[in-house]
């Protein structure tokens, strides 16, 4: 991890600014956050004449869809705020932070609920999927579509007043597109039932990877906190969409590999995606490697609940090996990674970068 | 109907004014529109590296849920536009109605999508519902959010440039709010499976209504004219507000007396609001009217698919003289209504709820 902060002293600094205690802080803070964005939620206006038993309603649905997650999103724009201010925050500026950082959290609440319920997943954050909470079903989806118009009510009682209000609805506006479309070639290209494996291509691998995953979960965050610093030129905006959606497909290429390498006992879960028949970076580079012999084991196995077609699937993977392909992937996506946050000219922005890299490379899990 | 245009010789010939020549070009007019928003949404640069195919479902989805309709609701915006600019629009001003419109049925088909799937319905405009197409099912909700999104593309594209750009985006996130919150409300009071009459009180009936039909439906087309004739000034929109969501109330109540009460060949269905359990306006004034006897009637009888229990609650509901409730609902409804427009200012503005209001009173279907 000690090569990450190679190039500046400076931002190696900076990126070690948030000591332990300043980030369990910024948890507590945020936390207390969410209560007030609730609360006033429940009071809003807009329905303020609606019964004691909708109230309870988004209340419940809302604890349970929108906080229990890492928060790794919504605490990314105070830290990155913090870097870009070098620490000089005022409260209001904390809040507003947080509040951007719960709107990303709001984002995410949203697409998961849909989400869940299309993959008729069972469990999401160690439970069991909102929609699978009884009394609750198909209503879930209709729940989803208010976690999207809450995002809109908190900007717009937060920040309505301040110039960069319609650039921040814009913003969310085009992320909830990007990773509606992300969502869209995904489910078309790997329907349920039906596989056609033609269709796993590197070209719409990482259109999917970038559109349904990468946008929200690293752009977002620092767009938010260049918009809150006021520096969120055009160039800005470009140069950390450029990074940070490179960034975010080597974070998902690498939870593939882990998916399929990783220790069960560290990732905290025992991975799936071959059985899933899943459009895993692994089976994506299978594919592109393989002669028309290995071709057909993995049209014949892929996809297979049954522990032998897996093992068969492995096999080839070693065979293509996969593992050595990732590692070349991950130190070429770093060197390029790192080269293009050095030319980067403020170095308050290079650590924004930094702080989100050394969260990223070489992780275990 | 005559009544309708007493008191103002003025805004009688205005509310005339739109020719069956004018309204038949203003729908040629939108159905030419509609066919570009679609092609500048499909080479949308946000999403331009698409796949073929994601643009062939998007162009398949977009056709299928949107413009199926009457289009009653997005062809109001150029009509009140037209009235209240008294005819005189420039192609411009044409377009951006047109456009304004089409956002509204863009959200129409979207919550569409999203409540037949959550209702479990068949059939929807004289074909499958969307997510009943093969292929298709649950992808149907991401879709539904695709066409969420395709609003804001639209207004970003054709309104950034306008001064009431961030008025109307915040006015759709609004009605869109609005419009969740009132179907939460209905889902949440009628659910599937057990049924708790207690509930079906008038007061939450008329959230229901109000909140789930009529924002969209009645003030939202008026609001889009009143920002582009650029008098929405805050006592308009409120008196637009007022108006038009007691006409949309009253439109959901004849709803549900033409269910009932309506010939099945002028209305074009045959009316199941009993044994769907409905929280209609008629099972709401029965319960309000009913002694203890005719209310367990209600409770053992109502909601079953037997033609018997049916005839029954029918006959209860002649026992207490609910066709001569609705009619005199809906007399002092059309005095409140035609009153309060009687208020109004502007002869303009009258003509435009004039207009709306002669569609919906003592319609027959």
């Amino acid at each position: 991890m000690a090569t990450v902060l190679d190039g500046s002293n400076a931002t190696c600094e900076a990126a070690n600014g948030l000591s332990k205690e300043k980030l369990a802080s910024s948890k507590d803070l945020f936390l207390k956050v969410y209560e007030q964005l609730v609360r006033e939620l429940l009071e809003d206006s807009k329905v303020y004449t609606f019964t004691e038993e909708a109230r309870a309603w988004t209340k419940k649905m809302t604890d349970y869809t929108v906080p229990g997650g890492k928060l790794n999103r919504g605490l990314s724009v105070i830290d990155s705020l913090r870097l870009l201010k070098e620490g000089n925050l005022t409260d209001e500026e904390e809040f507003r932070a947080c509040a951007l950082g719960w709107c990303i959290e709001w984002l995410q609440g949203y697409f998961l609920v849909e989400d869940d319920i299309m993959d008729k997943s069972v469990t999401r954050r160690g439970q069991p999927c909102w929609y699978r909470v009884p009394q609750v079903g198909l209503i879930a989806i209709n729940d989803g579509i208010l976690l999207d118009s809450h995002i809109y009510r908190i900007l717009k009682r937060h920040f309505k007043a301040l110039p960069i209000y319609i650039d921040l609805v814009d913003l969310f506006h085009d992320v909830t597109y990007q990773t509606a479309c992300g969502q869209q070639l995904d489910l078309i290209t790997t329907p349920e039932g039906t596989v056609d494996l033609s269709k796993y291509t590197m070209s719409t691998y990482l259109k999917i990877v970038q559109y349904k995953t990468a946008y929200y979960s690293f752009y977002l965050p620092v767009a938010c906190a260049l918009y809150l610093a006021g520096e969120a030129s055009p160039e800005n905006l470009q140069i950390a969409e450029e990074i940070l959606i490179a960034m975010g497909t080597y974070f998902q290429v690498q939870d593939d590999y882990l998916d399929c390498y990783g220790a069960p006992e560290v990732i905290g879960k025992i991975g799936t995606d071959i059985e899933d028949t899943k459009c895993s970076w692994l089976v994506v580079q299978a594919l592109q490697r393989a002669n028309d012999d290995q071709k057909r084991t993995i049209e014949e196995k892929y996809g297979r609940a049954d522990p032998a077609c897996v093992a068969e699937i492995k096999k080839l993977y070693a065979e293509l090996k996969l593992e050595a392909a990732f590692q070349e992937y991950e130190q070429q996506s770093y060197d390029e990674l790192t080269a293009a946050i050095r030319k980067v000219d403020s170095k308050r922005l290079q650590a924004v970068f930094l702080t989100f890299l050394g969260k990223v490379y070489k992780r275990q899990k």
